[in-house]
């Protein structure tokens, strides 16, 4: 297919009309019919490549593409366009009583499309579940320009395959998201946060069961960091200051819970808390008493990957891992570079979701031969995602044997094959070239 | 296919011992070299004909592939094989203290491969969501023989195109699922379960409305069931009392709410429903004051389906519709029938589901032509669903046009053709014949 594409300027083609899945199907059409490649474009805030042209390809950005198509207050059911920014579906939401399913740090310029191509997890995946769970339907144009109406508003429909869950995840290599459908929750009138200090790792996880067992219902976060991180935040974060003086601990959990009745909620944190304190699990930690307090330890955590752009170079790894040994790789880590740079961990702890980082004052080859392949072979052997939540993309394309079997990685060939047989549609991203052509 | 396949009485092939996906890798090789149909078969309790042969398949029963593999109580993850009867799995986990996220009248007898294969609602979808969302993993075997190990632990895993859900309600057409690995929700020991009278079906909306905003949390099932329906229980099941003498009520409504703390949740619902008599929602009710009164209520929602077979003859559709216009359609099916027939109503109102149901002494065409197309036809035209969640099988495999558009219902048939060429995995089922050939 490459040789055969004829060379295009980086054009970016805006779709700002009404009927707009029509013009991204005419431009699909016309891109299909001469072997030109595409790469569809939202918010652009995606950690992998998987937005970005890598040589001449067509950029479809759907940013335009940003209007609410309707709301159903007595489901909770939203259908909007791909290019909905996910901050506006979240207020437009709030003046309903609603909430969205997922929340996650780029939320002012990610878009609804991209966060649905993406299979983004974020802050809420621990009580909402992902968005396969919570996506009804959606309109995606395939390579050929065919407009696949999956557009369904329906909690339940067992008639066929269900096609859509190939468009979540598969960002953009399939087809381009040009609606979505989504179930909502209510918005609940009580969130509570905590922040607590662990003296060690296996402290944060008698914690978590603790947690999801006393606090059941209404737990809605269950967020790790450890004492590099809160060093990090204290040096580059501005307005940061140290929540539990006067020292730093080794680790630190922020607990979020939601729900519908202020004191019942206040009473179970409190009880919970309480029984951790005297269980020995946590060693301090505050309760917010305003929502000023509850953002600026939030601030804290969302704030950390900013504070790794500031601190200078930084070897970036979105792991699974099954809880209990989620943090030996963090050791083990730490252990291989010893001076040479500094190992910072956090992460969905509810989730089984580390976000590791590897920050040093620049980039450096001799830092990624102690990295590299080293934490994709610990993960595979352990079971784990190389991608928990930000996909292959571009970066990741050729790792994808160490979370996938051979034979599935073929049918995901198939498959593409089938859908997109010129390959244009976001090529050189998810799936190995090798294994494509 | 079938002109070249051979014939080939019923057998019934078990397997039995260890290692048990390479028996049925091995079968579905030899059957596929072959062109020998294959039907799999697990509980058997599908109500649209999916899981039975319908001419000469050899039938796969995966009945005695039925051990728990491991279950991580950190996580809730189990993982077990397919054949595992769902009471079995509730038991396992209940001695553990978690519960499966899917619950249904047919448990002790349906299986973990057949709900996950018929995508299996259910009474705990509205609390939980659907198996889209709980089911982390899976293994099948392809129609070639070839395993495909997508047995994934993880809840957060973006490496990929998410192939599982292929296997989630396409109703073993392609391919047989072998094993399964699904998130289960802590048990929460605090159950309650009130049963309402309501005057109209306009205020059973309002009271779902009212219920998700002041129940929150803890909601956990919300039913529905008609005069008409009661009335069937009444006369059907054995042991069934009015539970709001002494005459019937317009519409009944079952709620149910699980949540951390008796005193609390108690206290939500009592002021939930006070607020909710006073609107005028409801006209009467009672709120189980032990497990048997809740287990009675239980009961008459869930032996209608036994109290219609005792009836007679029984015309049963499954259907996704708009909450606003869902009784709409009842009311427009008891004009058409008149006299001919009882029309019931019942379902999961929580999710948009209504089980609509025509009973007759006898089966009559007269009535038959009364029902259908116009149940399709109808549901089609409010953009609903015609299965819910029993799926097609092979009773509405031709009726998937009236949910899903030809385009869509194409790429089914090219997915199809790609993963199972010779067409022997569960044929005749899902796709009308004439899209596969």
């Amino acid at each position: 297919m490459l040789s055969r594409m004829k060379t295009l300027s980086c054009l970016q083609i805006l779709t700002g009309c009404t009927n707009t899945e029509a013009r991204v199907s005419s431009i699909l059409k016309y891109c299909n019919s001469r072997c030109l490649a595409v790469v569809p474009q939202g918010g652009n805030t995606g950690l992998v490549g998987g937005s970005v042209p890598v040589f001449d390809e067509v950029i479809i950005n759907v940013s335009s593409m940003n209007n609410v198509i309707s709301f159903d207050k007595v489901s909770g059911i939203l259908v909007c366009e791909a290019g909905c920014i996910l901050e506006n579906l979240i207020s437009f939401l709030d003046n309903r009583g609603f909430i969205m399913p997922l929340d996650l740090g780029a939320k002012g310029s990610c878009q609804i499309g991209g966060n649905v191509s993406t299979n983004a997890g974020g802050l809420r995946l621990l009580r909402y579940g992902s968005l396969h769970g919570n996506v009804l339907g959606l309109e995606a144009v395939l390579a050929n320009g065919e407009v696949l109406d999956m557009l369904g508003t329906l909690r339940k429909d067992n008639t066929g395959y269900d096609l859509k869950h190939l468009f979540i995840g598969s960002e953009g290599s399939l087809g381009i998201v040009t609606k979505v459908s989504i179930l909502t929750p209510p918005k609940l009138s009580s969130v509570n946060v905590a922040f607590l200090a662990c003296k060690d790792y296996f402290s944060c996880q008698k914690l978590l069961l603790e947690a999801k067992r006393k606090l059941g219902e209404i737990l809605s976060a269950f967020e790790f960091l450890d004492e590099q991180s809160m060093a990090l935040a204290l040096s580059h974060l501005e307005g940061v200051r140290n929540p539990l003086p006067p020292s730093l601990h080794n680790f630190y959990v922020l607990i979020e819970t939601t729900g519908s009745n202020e004191s019942y909620d206040r009473e179970k944190l409190e009880a919970f808390l309480l029984s951790a304190m005297e269980g020995g699990l946590i060693s301090d930690g505050i309760v917010a008493q305003d929502i000023q307090q509850a953002s600026s330890v939030w601030h804290i955590r969302e704030g950390l990957p900013e504070a790794l752009i500031k601190a200078g170079a930084n070897y970036k790894y979105d792991l699974s891992l099954p809880v209990e040994k989620l943090y030996n790789l963090v050791e083990e880590m730490r252990t291989r570079l010893e001076n040479l740079a500094t190992v910072v961990a956090y992460g969905h702890l509810g989730d089984g979701n580390l976000h590791l980082n590897i920050s040093a004052p620049q980039y450096d080859d001799a830092i990624l031969a102690q990295i590299e392949p080293f934490v994709y072979e610990w993960t595979s052997k352990n079971r784990g995602s190389i991608s928990a939540e930000h996909g292959l993309g571009l970066m990741k394309a050729n790792k994808i044997l160490y979370s996938k079997s051979p034979a599935a990685v073929n049918l995901m060939a198939s498959i593409k094959k089938l859908l997109d047989p010129n390959g244009i549609v976001n090529p050189y991203k998810v799936l190995p070239q090798s294994m494509i052509h």
